[in-house]
């Protein structure tokens, strides 16, 4: 048996970092974001009312919430009752944060009976960062 | 009969304005905006493929095309073959020139047999010239 003490740390290390051959750089800003897609199908009888909370919810959210980068909702023309959501945050503590605000909770409380469903699909970005010119 | 020759162009004028009480103003450039969802389905065996040809497709068409306003593509994080396009061109004329551009139709031939399937969603922004951050 050959005794090599004195190499044994430096093997050791080589080993690891051979094993652990990842990327690890930490995450840019961008990388933290959080983006999901919200995709509602709302009572029609109610559709008005509807959208004039989700009007107010996003633009106090994201006049008063650094951390909302963007709600950009639409409404489908061949089905206005559909309505998606694209939700950027800057990470999920804005987000968390997001949802104890009194905008968000007036919204959701007014707006629970007009809600038929609501379906929350967490995303990747193709492109992290892209705007809206 | 009492002749009003003189007034009669007012009255006219009056009965014209107060008849037509639509609002006349013309459309602001953010309302002229053609705001889409494009659906698509990719083959998992050639998915990394499409992403590289829609990355190099968006990144050409937001740097060259000032018409196209963005071209925010997710992939689902439960479903990374499920890809959902939020395209905002300036107007239906920016969009018809952006599908004769050299990038677009490089990715359309590019892509072809990667696309399982594809809807084409036209939408009305709920906060039309929303950004963001």
């Amino acid at each position: 048996m050959i005794k090599v003490p004195g190499l044994l740390p430096f093997i050791l290390i080589a080993a690891m970092q051979t094993f652990c051959s990842c990327d690890h750089k930490p995450p840019t800003p961008e990388q933290n974001q959080m983006v999901r897609l919200a995709k509602l199908v709302i009572d029609s009888t109610q559709l008005e009312s509807y959208k004039a909370a989700l009007k107010e919810e996003i633009e106090a959210s994201v006049r008063l919430e650094p951390g909302v980068l963007t709600l950009y909702a639409v409404a489908e023309k061949n089905n206005p009752t559909h309505i998606t959501i694209l939700e950027i945050y800057a990470d999920t503590n804005a987000y968390k944060a997001h949802l104890q605000t009194p905008h968000f909770i007036k919204y959701k409380t007014d707006t629970k009976e007009m809600v038929q469903s609501l379906e929350l699909v967490e995303t990747t970005p193709l492109i992290p960062g892209m705007k809206i010119k």
